[in-house]
């Protein structure tokens, strides 16, 4: 049921040994490895991991890279410069690099061992996107080196979940457009989250109000909110509060709790409110940040339509040098 | 040199075999272990490490955690419920537990099986305050378990760093008060940072901005900066700019680069401009962290009374249920 790409890199993993793996890419690429990285802290017995932004992943060169390692890269045009360099720097020092990306002609497929061309469709089953692949590799390699059991149920749950995803979306419609019109004034937008899903917290901050509404944001970990961030809370500062079903959803819901009582513009998303159909309940909690993921894109394209800024609006990116 | 308790905590790690560290905090006591995470990476070839705020450790709970683990906790006053938490969950798991505290007789300093009872005073040598314990026992472990090198001249550097310092906080106080000055009415100021000082810009943003001053703010990486967050710099936007001198300082220099062609409220404190006198060059990177919060420290004060905002005043914290 795997791509000709995926089964060639799990193939790989049969032959060589891996005890650490570096999760590298820049911005969203960068977000949605997040949630694997939590997949190995809590399945991988002897396998370490790290998640780097890639020019940081480049400098930093940590000692530990090797011959032993497993980098993972993500570029969805392939031509992240910081990306490719990264893949180059990685093959030098004898690591397994393995890239995911739109474009099979592209600088990065060229520079690693290995290349996973990605669609980002309607397609079903639901394999071939990013996020479904990241977890394909991850617990394909935990499966092949650790005997991890959760590889075959999280592959079916993965080929399901289109439909799910599909329903999710349009449930999320209407508070979406409730969400646009309600703060489309709004000069800043945080995110919460915790666990599997900060990273689409943080995606949603950087990738969807920094860069493609200019509003100001910040991706708070709930966990540290009570710290230092929370003390901003007014009543009108508007928060999304990302609520998952991982291990970590007490710290979500402890936030949300603390928000609610003492802000009035807290919006929640809660991957409880999703139809899961027949996706088994034990792997719901590292499918949740793709669910919140596409019901974030809905918002996000209600906001850009009640602000009418579109999504593709850039000051910079793409065009000036930088 | 060392502390007894620091002492205790080496002898130790001369008996236990140690193949991970998990640095464990919330807030500031997080951020300021955040170098130590960067030193790991640079300087460890066999031993892993991680950073978590202490409530997703507990509920993350990852599968390494266990008797081969170290677990370092930080609690200025060692009343953090979740860093007690984290404590107690890590010595359930078999792991060797040390905090820090300024605190010896608080519940975090009971829960854990060392303790180290720091001071944040004018004392020299330099070698009982936080950030310099974390490095005494970073690269003490490093040293015992892998023969790292650095350790003696790290140590020799750490007790000569006071007069550094003190120097360095008085060079700033002309630029932090036209900081204060500036930036009175800001409504959001960002900081960014990367490699050993990112935990600095993050420590300002959250602990200082947010959480004492009520100003909006979000500590970006220097190297996600073009990756998104970039697109929300205006001329009128501020941001502060930390120059370390580590390896990633050319990921910090580009980012100013940018800030500086299109923004008008960049604000550079680089830790080049500082007298390091005879400190060693091989480790200046590692200490700039410390050099740089010191300075921003001058900068809160200033930025405080200017804003008749004093440091120590709060909505939430110590005040209310959370």
């Amino acid at each position: 049921m795997l791509s000709e790409q995926v089964g060639r890199v799990l193939e790989e993993l049969q032959r060589r040994e891996i005890e650490k793996v570096y999760l590298v890419a820049c911005g969203g690429s960068s977000a949605l490895m997040y949630a694997s990285k939590y997949a190995l802290d809590r399945e991988a017995k002897r396998i370490d991991s790290d998640l780097y932004s890639s020019n940081e992943f480049v400098y930093r060169n940590p000692a530990r890279l090797g011959e032993k390692s497993l980098v993972i890269l993500c570029s969805h045009y392939g031509k992240t410069s910081e990306t490719v360099e990264a893949a180059r720097h990685a093959r030098k020092k004898g690591a397994m690099t393995v890239s995911l990306t739109n474009e099979a002609d592209s600088p990065l497929a060229h520079a690693s061992e290995f290349v996973i061309v990605y669609e980002e469709g309607k397609e079903h089953p639901f394999l071939n996107d990013p996020h479904a692949i990241m977890y394909e590799l991850v617990f394909g390699l935990l499966h092949i080196q650790e005997g991890n059991r959760k590889f075959d149920t999280l592959i079916r749950s993965l080929a399901e979940l289109r439909p799910v995803l599909e329903k999710a979306k349009e449930q999320a419609r209407a508070a979406a457009k409730d969400f646009g019109r309600t703060f489309r004034e709004a000069n800043i937008i945080y995110t919460m989250g915790s666990g599997a899903n900060y990273g689409i917290a943080y995606w949603f901050a950087i990738c969807i109000l920094m860069e493609m509404q200019w509003i100001h944001s910040h991706a708070i970990h709930a966990g540290e909110y009570f710290h230092g961030p929370f003390e901003i809370l007014e009543k009108d500062v508007p928060i999304i509060q990302l609520l998952g079903l991982d291990e970590t959803r007490p710290v979500e819901k402890r936030s949300l709790a603390f928000s609610q009582k003492y802000g009035e513009n807290i919006i929640v998303v809660d991957a409880n409110d999703v139809d899961w159909g027949q996706i088994d309940e034990s792997v719901r909690g590292y499918l949740a940040p793709i669910v919140l993921q596409r019901v974030l894109r809905v918002y996000a394209e209600e906001l850009a339509e009640a602000r009418q800024h579109p999504l593709s609006t850039r000051r910079y990116m793409w065009k000036v040098p930088y």
